[in-house]
């Protein structure tokens, strides 16, 4: 099956490429935009990828403009894909009326309850259709690739490296949610898109996840600055850190002095980041 | 005098400091905001200071979140200072009736017609009443300060260098107007600010004042995308060339194959330019 893809922006960036893009979605079944980045390498042959995640509010772009990624991905010859935060413009009732739930806020899984169901599937979206039509559409080596993310995509990368270990084999975060089950982000996005169940949600919480499937792909790389608004009451990294602990995950947790939760936080170790999935990518 | 400056925000970045001020302005007579960014060294000494002037359409916020400029200022210890682009908020006749002119483009003149006149003085603003209150509120070093810019600012940094040698030791511009008298853009500005005598648009002019004055504290660094959409119709760098060939102002003009005319583009050869004005400014 051939997919149109129409080409939304694409412009020189430290050698390479930046574009957006968008296409229709079979698993959102609405558009969708996702940017792309392309270093200088990718015109030779094809690149590792590392899939961007980001959180609550964000689109494609804030990434590509805000997190100055791209110098070193160009220099290490990485390709980085990042997607929108959920499905857009389809105009649910409650679709856009909060910043936590909804348009913005799609937390990374597929919903089973009305009337995100059949639309709000951001998890088979990336981990299936995007992954798909990434591969066959740009020159990236799919069998290189890691995740990482911010917040609330944060966890959505660990969720779906950990659910996907054959997939994604380093894995990455900015200040992530540690546990959605256990706080109230991620509680009213859980029961509005999956309903009140526990049991399903723990197929969607990161640190339930990883002591239930473990991970041996990489360490766990997590920055979280200490001054961040969020960090005691919604990411709570204590939860990450008993269950690593627990289940022998080799977890690098590194308190930052003075940094909140913004892109400025991102912007000052993503080149960490990027050296650290390079490590993993580079050597397989 | 005692100027109140207010914190609108400031944050950890690349181990110094992201900061966005207010003040009443009595260069422009209304609020004005400028960011500032501190390097770590700031701390412990004053450190040399680089002006960042942002182009049509741009708040203090652009390059700041865009251009990705605090790391290496960070590396080098080297504070960033950059204003708005022009007065805002005085709801003048026409002011936000275009994005090149009135708000967002205040062409760093000073004005000298109705309705403009007694605000639009962004060349006084920057050269003396925003200058003064940066060296006495902050940990800057202004007997060090450089100048640089995009696009319109682009011009403004040149103009203001060239009018100014004893203040700014060093000046670079990515995609400048080049002769504000002979571009579209310019010639709406001048003559809505300053009136049709053309003899008062020289005092404004780059190639003209670089002409005149000459230019002898650093080379003249330029980057110019050579698929920039107003390459030809706006920004024109063989006006550059041609004077500084006659006045023997050294130029060094690279045109960036590929580039446009976005922060994409500033983003990719911003450290060269810091390094730059880093070997003139360190000099000192």
């Amino acid at each position: 099956m051939t997919v149109k893809i129409d080409t939304v922006m694409q412009t020189r960036c430290f050698g390479g490429t930046q574009g957006v893009y968008r296409h229709d979605s079979a698993a959102t079944r609405c558009g969708m935009r996702f940017a792309v980045y392309l270093p200088p390498q990718a015109r030779q042959s094809r690149v590792p990828v590392l899939y961007w995640l980001s959180g609550l509010t964000c689109t494609e772009e804030n990434f590509i403009i805000k997190s100055g990624a791209q110098r070193k991905a160009a220099e290490w010859g990485i390709a980085i894909i990042t997607p929108d935060t959920s499905p857009r413009g389809l105009n649910l009732p409650g679709e856009n009326e909060s910043y936590d739930f909804g348009a913005g806020a799609g937390f990374y899984l597929d919903a089973t309850q009305a009337p995100w169901s059949g639309h709000y599937n951001m998890y088979t979206y990336i981990t299936d259709e995007l992954f798909s039509l990434a591969a066959a559409h740009f020159p990236i080596d799919s069998s290189r690739a890691g995740i990482f993310g911010h917040s609330m995509g944060g966890h959505g990368a660990l969720t779906i490296a950990v659910k996907n270990p054959g997939q994604y084999h380093s894995v990455s975060a900015f200040a992530p949610i540690c546990s959605a089950m256990r706080c109230p982000w991620g509680i009213k996005a859980l029961g509005g898109y999956l309903g009140q169940h526990q049991e399903a949600w723990k197929e969607y919480d990161a640190a339930t996840l990883i002591e239930s499937r473990g991970w041996k792909n990489s360490p766990i790389l997590i920055d979280q600055g200490t001054e961040d608004t969020y960090l005691h009451t919604q990411l709570q990294p204590q939860f990450l850190q008993e269950v690593c602990a627990r289940a022998g995950v080799e977890l690098e947790l590194r308190m930052q002095d003075g940094y909140d939760h913004s892109y400025y936080f991102i912007a000052s170790f993503m080149d960490d980041h990027l050296k650290f999935h390079a490590k993993y990518l580079m050597s397989k």
